[in-house]
């Protein structure tokens, strides 16, 4: 169920990337209980003037390496898990692809699960009793 | 009001993205009860490795036609009128461009009424009195 | 803490989209007192057949400088506020680059604070508490 959006700047091996989403799913598998293959990812690649960013925030230096990652998601998971979600994305980044856990940047978007279609024209988490 | 993002695999023909944006707005007005002209939708086109997706979920079976389609929309449908909007761009998007039903992936985000600026710098679905 | 997602139609100088940049964030700390630096910006440029938008909408007349802006912030605004950020934007972005008011749709999407992780792999606006 979660929609991940995925924007940094261009020119990451494709390995890299793959890497990124790799592990973002995996994070999403472990934490939130995501099933396996509920998997949609999109990745926007940006020149330098497309990606607009502080060099630090709250301490936080970040590098061009930066990747900011938006995960709408149904609105069941609570604020330890969530807080769960973001260490595990940033320990398995800073495993592989390698990414300096500073440059992972992280926002959930909540919905209600009755706001998925899956393909059919159907509200695949609506039970029959909706 | 519903503002439209569709990320698909780059190389579609360019008639082939303007029905599904059109069978999408079709869709709002039937369905929604959206405005006339009430139409603002972004299209992004992925490559391969930017795009990544299982080859199938709950029984679904995706190809390279598929098409993530999030639709930021007011807080003001109820779960019919959802589950009808699903169903009605599955019916017309397999109409033109004749999308496979299984291949239209359809989120969406609710917001307030007051969180849309059309212009001018006014939110314009507020009234005088709030 | 926001998050601002700007599209628009390619080919606009980076001058042009530095300034459009520059106006939000400033706009954002004026009126939804954002701190400093805390500024995440990404750009996409679409050609005009994947940018997809009525000539009018509500009296309202759009050109091909139309940009649309999506911002996502913490749910702690009041309507008030967001009128404000919305005519802030309006009058900054018409000083620079010029933009007709016209031509500025916004979109907020709330979220909680618990929502945001700015790296390291924690919800840095989570108290220890929570």
């Amino acid at each position: 169920m979660p929609l991940v959006r995925i924007d940094l700047r261009r020119g990451k091996p494709a390995a890299c990337r793959r890497a990124i989403c790799d592990g973002i799913y995996r994070a999403l598998r472990e934490t939130f209980n995501v099933p396996e293959n509920d998997r949609f990812v999109v990745v926007s690649e940006h020149d330098a003037d497309n990606f607009v960013h502080a060099e630090s925030y709250l301490g936080i230096a970040y590098s061009d390496d930066l990747i900011i990652v938006q995960i709408t998601v149904s609105d069941t998971r609570t604020t330890t898990t969530k807080r769960a979600l973001f260490a595990r994305i940033g320990a398995l980044l800073a495993e592989n692809p390698g990414l300096r856990k500073e440059n992972a940047f992280i926002n959930l978007v909540e919905c209600k699960t009755e706001h998925w279609s899956f393909g059919n024209g159907v509200a695949q988490y609506v039970t029959a009793a909706s």
